[in-house]
């Protein structure tokens, strides 16, 4: 513990991933003062179909 | 704000999600007095190997 | 199933609450064809300590 | 209801899944005293790629 | 991992809860061949006014 | 988007708080490029009789 969950758009590379979790993971031990390996991090990738924000889908946005 | 977490048998078409999330944009709207740019709608397709009710999985069933 | 999880800010009425989860109910047998029984929403209660945007806790927002 | 939400790395099988639910739904209803039918468990695949732990993707550990 | 999520309506006691993680990491780790150690269970109670089913509260319930 | 749950144990400061979804979300712009007002985050303090790791609740450790 911490868990994190992050969801996102689809399509972000590994490398981005990569940073990403080292980086919030760096964060969160110095401001909490937790281990690194109590860090979880788990990420959703989501597709553009399966999210909506002021009720329209993104895939139905130009 | 408010955030919303569908889970759903897969299968569902595009045409259902975005009724679908217009319609629960609309609601959230009239009732709770927010923004409809405030309102975020996750989608999440399951599998039906992977939703059990009952201690069986759908997929089992007939 | 369907599975809904609405997270908002705290402070909304039971009667907020009753009419939500009302006419969500009802949009969704409407669109996707389900029965009543079958819908379940859960709603989290957020405190404003608890939800950033932006980087900035909505606490620390005047 | 209890609702639960399982995430584990891709790759089991069926046969595995389906003795969870099992297992889980017993015990569950024999603990708590719930019917079988009201128990729900939804399970989530996760990717290597998106699952970290120490900071590091499980994709990236050999 | 894996990682349980559990939603249930309060008023469950400690001893439940011992019992219920108990049992459910017992058979995760048989049936998955995961180390008891890797199995994270997260218990969320949830109050009667905030679960719905069929639209209508759990609290409107008598 | 992207939208992000921490879920961690209950007894963090609001400073804590307040530096960590500021680092999270300048990392996340950082990384991803995306916009900080898109970024959310929302925060689960967890009771220790709510989280258990190989079978035990936190709050039954000594």
């Amino acid at each position: 513990m911490p868990t994190y969950h992050i969801e996102m758009m689809e399509g972000r590379t590994i490398e981005q991933k990569k940073q990403l979790v080292e980086a919030i993971t760096r964060v969160t031990t110095e401001i909490l003062g937790t281990a690194p390996e109590s860090v979880d991090i788990l990420i959703t990738d989501v597709k553009r179909e399966n999210w909506a924000t002021g009720g329209k889908l993104w895939s139905e946005r130009s």
